[in-house]
């Protein structure tokens, strides 16, 4: 039997645009699965990601992109969705304290429900998400309990589940460090290039200044890697 | 201390339209909580629904009521949301067996998220829904095993119930026959001539034929009550 009759195993991957959905996007390639990429497109401040988001599928050559709108913005609640000011230049011990505002509540949620819902159309088992405690420690949503707790509401509340397919939820990345994902990330080519971290973006250029921004230049450093994206203020 | 003093439990409604989220609706009121309404608008073949909602949020003279879009259409997978046919005529024992084509892939995960969304936004400890597991019993996500597991990724998963406040999903309707909705409806005074069950309505009439309008004439019919909707066919 030729090696590309093998059948893959269908993943839907959430997919932000962002380093860390990327490098996920990547890393279920590596895995062998077939890419069934989500893209949310929840009228978040940053909404520059979406483009991100298809130039990403692009670059993976993967033809099932599928972008979905959802009104977060009208929820309310988040300086990602609305009109609260985003933080900037926060030193790492107040970013790391507490849920930040950035903290869209329910989104990961939100997120993995809409996820759940395309993999039942398209016949996936999986779904990769690109969540990370470790920087990202005030995010209740990012925690293994949270997604345990999610794969098992989904395996009594849907069709597939009630007939027997267990929908698995992977995040790859839950426990690297920022420097780690950006080593995997160019360890298996991901497009870390197109990538878009920035929670406020200046047009197209990354703030340099907000949460996201601080820690993906960080982890660029650690990892000994230049940072291809190009920020308003170094 | 006056009555009108005492305060509120907040309360996230999730409102159709129909005749099931009305009569919860009613319920909410009448245990004496303040109605936050959220009503969404999933691109869905019935959408005069949020019009009736709307229609609805007034009757009860509710000042909160919230409509969210959120592009189920682009999922795929449904009867409700794509360019399957809505079936007609089915007998009971058709109608009863299996999951059927007008459920919408993991549509209450989805839902409930939202409304988890909103009720942390809002301040709410409770979500209200309609679910029913009498007359839909191949909807998996009706049935109270998916609501406490939901219950479980909501408290480890948001903010607020990672604070401590544990987020409660009441679906008070969940073992009604139809007719007892219909009776627990005018015991209430719920706005039941303004409420819309149709799947496959034909101009602002009411189909007649779909499993939706089927189940709703028999159970006026069984509560000895006259429909206040109008049918394109009687």
């Amino acid at each position: 039997m030729p090696l590309d009759a093998v059948p893959q195993r269908r993943a839907v991957i959430l997919l932000s645009g962002g380093l860390d959905s990327t490098v996920t996007a990547a890393v279920a390639k590596q895995e062998g699965c077939d890419l069934f990429l989500l893209t949310i497109a929840y009228r978040q401040r940053h909404a520059i990601e979406i483009e991100q988001a298809k130039q990403v599928a692009a670059s993976f050559g993967v033809q099932h992109h599928q972008v979905v709108e959802v009104d977060l913005r009208a929820l309310g609640g988040s300086a990602l969705t609305g009109n609260l000011a985003v933080p900037k230049d926060r030193k790492e011990q107040e970013r790391t304290q507490g849920i930040p505002i950035t903290y869209v509540p329910a989104r990961n949620l939100i997120f993995l429900s809409l996820a759940a819902a395309h993999a039942e159309v398209v016949g996936a088992s999986v779904v990769y998400f690109g969540a990370n405690v470790l920087d990202y420690s005030g995010y209740p949503d990012c925690r293994p309990e949270f997604i345990r707790a999610f794969e098992q509401a989904v395996a009594v509340g849907t069709k597939s589940g009630v007939e027997g397919t267990r929908l698995e939820v992977r995040a790859p990345l839950l426990t690297m460090s920022k420097a780690e994902i950006i080593q995997l990330g160019m360890t298996l080519h991901a497009p870390l290039h197109l990538t878009h971290s920035c929670y406020d973006p200046v047009g197209s250029l990354a703030c340099g200044h907000c949460d996201s921004c601080l820690i993906r230049r960080q982890g660029f450093a650690q990892a000994g890697v230049e940072d291809p994206v190009a920020y308003a203020v170094r």
